[in-house]
């Protein structure tokens, strides 16, 4: 079955408009049995008012148990099966600085390390420099020339940098350069067929100088690559849905991610309310708007309960303001939980709210986890709820005569 | 989508322990609208604790309307598609009688059957024999050899028995010789490929053998062989989950699931309350803990409703014990519903409880199936219960960046 081959055949013209607004990380648990999760004890009248017009679920991101990172959440919102379009993590790393790659770059997570004096690995994170020795270092590597290859070298913070190759039949079938322990030499890249070969031997080359460069410079003397990767060939939001969209978030990666999926991405300010303005002023441009909130997920991944509260409390302040716009669909829903007891992604379900004319509303009067597992959209996997918003936009005809 | 390669891909070493109470049959049905089932019925304050604690949920085994074996019910439990991992009926009937099946070995169910004077079937169950009778008949069948095969025969109970055919480069794409109705002859054994042509020669020497010594035995005067199978190659549980997985279980047929799918077998005793002390001795040596309880099932099978209630309510006399142990996931389920009414197993969905520090916990407060059906874990397919168990026992890193 290819969802996305029954929505090109289904979908029809519109002028229908469609709001997503994702907030990170949205869903969390309890602090204590029998308490409230975090969007169960914000104050939250505005998305309480739309929970009763509209009508609630709880969406899996991935499977049963799998903890999503942001690409295969914010994939699988946009109807990508995460399990299908997978983003290596250079790319990822990439798309997190703002690095526009391109379809002849090879993009990789690079690691600042420590080696001895036998070129063997005492420190896989080169004792976690600061940024600023980081971005000293990416300068060194930036010095690095190979022929036949563009090299960009980008740092990103602590150990962490970007490196992109960018040149012609570069394979990205290569593996990790980094051994995962200690006491090892960064291992040989090898290419798993011969346009990854030509990568490898680049890396391999580009190691070896920069071992060079930074010789007397430790304990950031070397470095190792994760996650080769090429910019994966996806079909945009235009082609499957015939949508126009546009992201409006403020941090890069997410902004990677929607041009990923062929967003324009719009000039978005720096706060929640300047993203809401920007939404204002682009309504007449396009019929689909992503809006990215981060804050309920670095509340979480921080541990600060209360702060998150306040963070969805904040959110819902802003939703009249979306409202007033009257869009045809407005779905407010995360990419993944984030539960601040546990300080991280969680597996958990994600509550789910979907506000349409011609939703089938059910019980739910308050948005909430709990409230939603008895919601009209069930438990659903979350790749299905673009169909839905095709489907309540309007957007979709009927299947078979 | 791989399950098992994403759960290898994401999976993290941990200490925690998982404890998996698998009650045989465990759901059922009313005897009359508007009553309880056998596990609403029961009175279970220890489990009651832990649903109030945990989260529930209700249990596809293989899928909807589909009534599994015990093969498949546990297969499915294990987090092992069932719709994937098929498990011949020899190989089964095998392991119900604690035959170890070994890598040259084709195993088959047999029957005793009656034919006449011209070779056709009068009666294929043989006028159901005593157990006495089939034992001393399967004690002649023993007697059959067979060049360059080895050869075991070992009564199961009445007309049944089991044949496994040891040798090289044995195949089982071999037809069942019963023609499943009367006045027809045995069918000859036909291979599809090479190797299951060598079986299928054995098999219609062997049935010729058969004939021969039972020719004066009337009604066990003639066999038929069903259910061919070699022992599949599955991933073990430690090659999946990185766990180590132990089987408590007192019944043989469990046991030989267990192997199956790579787990120690513990010395369980006879009693619930025995294997809960094997669970108990064994708590510092694995980190997975499949505790099989058969009375629940057979109590079921037997049509008795009382009695299954009362079963269910030892079950949950034991429950504190196992929770002394402290486990990381405790998760009580079925392998499939035995409703007494129906004396027999059904497709039913399966109450299910898993108890974790990070479960997410719902509204509901007691064990049974309709407040199953309002519990946080939605209606799922078992095989995702072992990523919610490795999820909640900390065990699963992030799907992608």
């Amino acid at each position: 079955m290819n969802l996305h081959q029954i929505i090109r055949d289904l979908r029809e013209p519109s002028e229908s408009k469609i709001v997503f607004v994702v907030a990170d990380g949205l869903g969390g648990l309890p602090l204590e049995l029998g308490g409230k999760t975090e969007l169960e004890s914000a104050r939250t009248p505005n998305l309480d008012a739309c929970v009763r017009e509209g009508v609630c679920g709880l969406s899996t991101p991935v499977l049963p148990g799998i903890t999503p990172g942001s690409g295969p959440g914010h994939l699988g919102l946009f109807g990508y099966d995460p399990l299908e379009y997978r983003i290596g993590r250079g790319i990822l790393e990439a798309l997190g600085i703002n690095f526009e790659v391109g379809p002849r770059d090879v993009a990789a997570r690079g690691n600042f390390c420590t080696v001895d004096a036998s070129g063997k690995i005492t420190d896989r994170r080169a004792g976690r420099p600061t940024t600023e020795r980081c971005v000293a270092m990416c300068r060194k590597l930036q010095t690095i020339r190979i022929p036949g290859v563009e090299i960009f070298v980008e740092p990103v913070r602590e150990h962490r940098f970007v490196v992109v190759f960018r040149g012609d039949d570069l394979g990205d079938k290569v593996n990790d350069t980094d051994p995962q322990m200690l006491a090892h030499a960064p291992l040989e890249a090898a290419g798993a067929d011969p346009h990854s070969q030509k990568t490898a031997k680049i890396v391999n080359q580009f190691a070896a100088e920069a071992g060079k460069v930074l010789k007397g410079d430790a304990p950031t003397n070397m470095v190792t690559l994760r996650g080769l990767a090429r910019y994966p060939k996806i079909d945009t939001m235009q082609d499957v849905y015939g949508l126009k969209p546009v992201c409006i978030a403020v941090y890069p990666m997410y902004k990677g991610l929607a041009r990923l999926v062929g967003m324009d991405v719009a000039d978005a300010g720096s706060t929640l309310a300047e993203q809401v303005d920007a939404l204002k002023s682009l309504w007449g441009k396009y019929d689909f708007f992503f809006l990215h909130y981060k804050y309920t997920d670095s509340t979480g991944e921080d541990g600060k309960f209360a702060a998150k509260v306040e963070m969805i409390e904040k959110l819902d302040h802003e939703i009249p303001r979306i409202r007033a716009l009257t869009p045809d669909v407005l779905i407010v829903t995360g990419d993944h939980s984030t539960p601040s007891k546990m300080r991280s992604h969680s597996w958990h379900a994600v509550p789910t709210l979907l506000w349409a004319k011609n939703a089938r509303a059910d019980e739910v009067t308050e948005f909430g986890e709990s409230y939603c597992l008895r919601g009209g959209l069930g438990q659903f996997q979350a790749k299905y709820l673009m169909s839905l918003a095709m489907a309540h936009a309007g957007r979709l005809g009927k299947y078979g005569a």
